[in-house]
């Protein structure tokens, strides 16, 4: 059971020499939120609580600033000093606020348009963020160049390709900058690409290591000898990727690394998921098709894999492997472990042990999946319901979850006063079919037609209180169409999260009550982050619909199947909500803020 | 001097059979915004005073609704009972939202999109607004088409072609309904296009009447022998508009009717202004141009002219007469008489009598105007500056006001309590250099490099209170942008008004104080309207910047002389503000609504 007291914030616990001192000091501050993830372990929590359970009724906006786009905004603002930045949608504008005049803004950076980027991109257009390291911004554009911008101007200090449209390359995710290196991924599962993490040095641009998911060990940088498999708790020998695969198919075998990274300074290991396997037709590729859908530690300086842990091999699903691991400390057989809490597409959540990838709780988090039974204690992999399985030519219907998880890219919050997660969630299902196609550069690689349902009970999305250890929801709220969005948890006992109608909630973390929404331009698929300014607390998110869970909208797409099987699901989305783009950003009058 | 004393709402004055009885009762209803204006008389002042000078600073966003768009965003919402309708800039959406649901689209209605309509809108793909009579809303689309949609379910009732962009035509104003007519206008002066204002049923949506603004009698409704020549106080003779004219140049003599409406049931006349004369090159039109640039008072049901007073003959400089007449009774020779107030683009304001058209006091409203050193008392034309008058293959510098006018589209307010008006303005100066140009049909017909800059004291905006008997500006505020956005004044001692940048402002009536402000997600060209609903009171306004005093935004124009002249102006606005497209709607806080 996660005991509040046996938690202990990763990051503060220990530094080491090679990380970059200066972020694990700021990340201390809870006036700004000076990562992606607020914090290197992801909990996305803040010690703020001028902001409350008591006062947040009174919550209002504070100011608000169009993004210019009006697709998918799906990361969240970072905050350092009086300066707040962030990214938008293609074409990725990036921007410089000073807080002190949020009614100008200090620059903006416009990255060349890549038109070949935004048709191969899978799942909307989307950003999730830039990052901050040593005076400068690291930003992803979707063209696959990563850019590093003087903070105080804008301009481009160094750009790096890290990947080609052309070839079905685009880079959605946030960098998270560890020591010299800024970590970044590719996306492109979609589309054959073979997956990799890079770090490059911040000051020169200069790629230091490039990890691929599959392949050789000089491309894995998996060690036949120490990696340790999670599931064996053994090294995984040798071709312990090429032999999962037939033929050469692993050079085209997705396992793409477009989620959020974490890092634990003590172990100076990195965590990762990488996606699915390539193509959506498990016939095509016999196997477990390794290292797809998989949980990965790194050394963040050499790129060296410590462990791997396949969460659902010869994937038949699309459940990406790539959703956020949330470093905690967890008491287990008596003594405090330091582990890593994922909540996967698949519907499992882990807790692992993230110093050798062995299995501490898998539990699945919510009651309708059924492609898998379980998972097998002696092998520690899934129990497939050979009725859910999916293959070349057969339409299987009633699969739960759906190909966008019971949870996708939207990521948790941890809790430590509760032990709590505080998780947006999907509830679907579908009916997959599976067929045969040919690998073309830069076309997509999919092989299916999908089409997604509600879930058991008619509702699409939940914001649950999760006990991973357990497997126990302590509470949960049932919302229409998918939470997108992602979660904050506070000193003052509020969770935040928005909706995909775009209602932006403050919810009791003890109760699940929920003590004040707000209607945003748009639908919620960004996450919130809170920071302190001037002696006020304030909670910022973006409002711009879209993503996977509204790409019918996004991309105008009208066919049931269509957007990879998740149009026909959210068809009445238009009732509700309309593209848009704003920053919203929420704060307590200032009487009720000092009267706290 | 206006008296409040002396002011009657005229609407409430009288009625006549022929009016459409249901608005002239609706628009007594302060609970409501019934049409564009508010109401006929063109006040935009509202007796709601729940927000009023001592609690409007603690103000907030109530809810907020992306318009799906990023184009300027010129008009406002209308609100009958629990339903509020607005339109967008194009692809002009029509929304209805019930008021008891914000959080739902009640419909929306997308017009069918002609692209040939954007590229010949001068001056962004702005709208002005729906209007409602009937069961019905009334929209405009750019492409000159005129809708009757159903207001329960935004069906189309009937449509009709009211113009043609092949020709350079299109529709950006509101229409207004007055007893079974629809009446609307239509754009396109910088296309050669003749202008004319039309009536259609609104029950069948045939054309009831079409009065154009230049060409013989049976075009223009013109009776030589009982038609009032405002300025001479006789009937205008014949061929009072073709014979001002060189040869055909009537045929493409501009005059659009892009403005706002006004209406008294009691005279039963119509109020508007027509536009520039064709080609901005005055050498190529030798002659007073009638009837460009001209107030019309016009009978609703057959499009009679009963007076025109043409404030700027002759034109060179494009200063369009479309701004809004206000319909006030003023003290005059110790007799109420029925008048209309006007600000126009040339920077005099006018009150006029508005039965017969004879003036009553013109004023300079911005001491900078210098192409016109008055108005002659005996012809009622002005006195214009040789030195600032245009001609081709001339550069005419340090003309004020600019093109834009000390006013454009942007309406004013009249609060009857002050009897003041409150008016958003510009405050810019140019240089002009007129050119030969050939006629095309849906080409542009400008023939005029125009360069925009400050007027004097650096500033581009006012809002001011204003005394148009007297000329005497009682308080001002200036702004860096041009205030294009209109006003709003309430029984709450409040106005109303929002900046380029984006401010949406309170302002005490009295003293110009800033009471309140935020800032909205873009700049503000819209007009503030409010609404009572389930006892609490609302102000909303659409943030979208735009329109001409943004175009080199909307358009993504570089060049200083682009966008008409306009676009080297405002080069510094991307640091303050981004297009966007958001309804805000604002309230107080429950508390403070009750102990109002
Ligand atoms: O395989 C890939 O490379 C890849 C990339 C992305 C992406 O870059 O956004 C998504 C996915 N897959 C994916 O499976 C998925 O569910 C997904 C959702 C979203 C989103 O932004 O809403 N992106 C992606
Ligand atoms: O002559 C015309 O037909 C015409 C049309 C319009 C329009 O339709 O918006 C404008 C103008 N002229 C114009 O002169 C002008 O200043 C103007 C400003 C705006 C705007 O929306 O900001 N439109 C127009």
């Amino acid at each position: 059971i996660l005991g509040a007291g046996a938690l202990v914030l990763s990051a503060q616990a220990a530094t080491s020499g090679s990380a970059n001192e200066s972020l694990l000091q700021m990340q201390k501050n809870p006036n700004d939120w000076v990562m992606p993830t607020g914090t290197y372990n992801n909990w996305r929590y803040s010690t703020l609580d001028q902001i409350n359970s008591k006062n947040v009724k009174n919550l209002q906006v504070a100011w608000t600033m169009s993004t210019g786009t009006d697709r998918g905004l799906e990361g969240q603002p970072i905050v350092i000093g009086d300066m707040m930045y962030y990214e938008t949608s293609y074409p990725n504008y990036v921007y410089a606020v000073n807080l002190n005049h949020p009614d100008q803004i200090a620059w903006k950076y416009t990255p060349p348009r890549d038109s070949n980027a935004p048709p191969v991109a899978c799942c909307d257009v989307v950003n999730r963020g830039p990052a901050y390291g040593d005076g400068m911004i690291f930003v992803d554009a979707l063209d696959a160049r990563l850019y590093a911008l003087n903070a105080k101007t804008g301009k481009v200090v160094w750009s790096a390709d890290n990947g080609h449209p052309k070839d079905g390359q685009t880079m959605t995710g946030a960098p998270m900058v560890v020591g010299n290196n800024v970590i970044v991924g590719i996306a492109g599962g979609e589309y054959g690409v073979r997956g990799y993490i890079t770090a490059y040095n911040i000051h020169t641009g200069k790629m230091v290591w490039r990890g691929y998911s599959e392949g050789p060990s000089k491309d894995t940088l998996i060690d036949p000898a120490t990696t340790i498999n999670g599931a064996t708790g053994k090294p995984v020998g040798p071709h312990s990727s090429i032999k999962t695969w037939k033929g050469d198919e692993w050079k085209v075998g997705g396992g793409t690394t477009w989620g959020w990274y974490s890092y634990d300074p003590k172990l100076n290991l990195i965590y990762y998921g990488s996606g699915n396997p390539g193509t959506w037709n498990p016939s095509q590729r016999p196997g477990k098709n390794r290292w797809s859908m998989t949980i990965w530690a790194r050394n963040p300086e050499t790129g060296k894999v410590k462990w791997v842990y396949q969460m659902t091999p010869h994937d038949g699903w699309d459940y990406d492997g790539v959703n956020e691991m949330v470093l905690v400390n967890v008491k287990y057989h008596g003594k405090e472990v330091p582990a890593l809490v994922h909540f996967d597409r698949n519907g499992f959540s882990y807790v692992m042990n993230r110093e050798n990838g062995s299995p501490i709780a898998i539990h699945k988090y919510d009651p309708s999946v059924n492609w898998a039974t379980g998972i097998n204690p002696k092998t520690n992999e899934p129990i497939v319901d050979p009725a859910k399985m999916t293959e070349a030519g057969k339409d299987v219907k009633d699969i739960c979850p759906s190909s966008q998880g019971d949870k996708d890219e939207q990521p948790v919050s941890y809790d430590p006063k509760t032990g709590l997660f505080y998780a947006p969630l999907n509830h679907l299902c579908m009916s997959y079919q599976a067929f045969n196609v040919k690998y073309k550069a830069g076309f997509p690689f999919v092989g299916a037609i999908v089409n997604m349902i509600p879930g058991p009970g008619g509702y699409r999305g939940r914001f649950i209180a999760y006990n991973p250890m357990t497997g126990k929801t302590e509470w949960q709220i049932h919302d229409m169409f998918q939470d997108w969005g992602g979660a904050l948890t506070t000193a003052g006992n509020v969770a935040f999260y928005g909706t995909l109608k775009g209602m932006f909630r403050a919810v009791d973390i003890k109760t699940g009550k929920i003590l004040y929404q707000f209607k945003t331009p748009s639908g919620i698929i960004g996450n919130p982050i809170t920071y302190m300014h001037d002696g006020k607390q304030y909670v910022a998110v973006l409002s711009g619909v879209g993503g996977w869970a509204a790409i019918g909208m996004a991309d105008n797409l009208h066919k049931s199947s269509a957007g990879l099987g998740a149009v026909g699901l959210n068809a009445t989305l238009t009732d509700y909500t309309n593209l848009g783009g704003t920053l919203m950003v929420f704060s307590l009058p200032s009487k009720v803020a000092s009267a706290n």
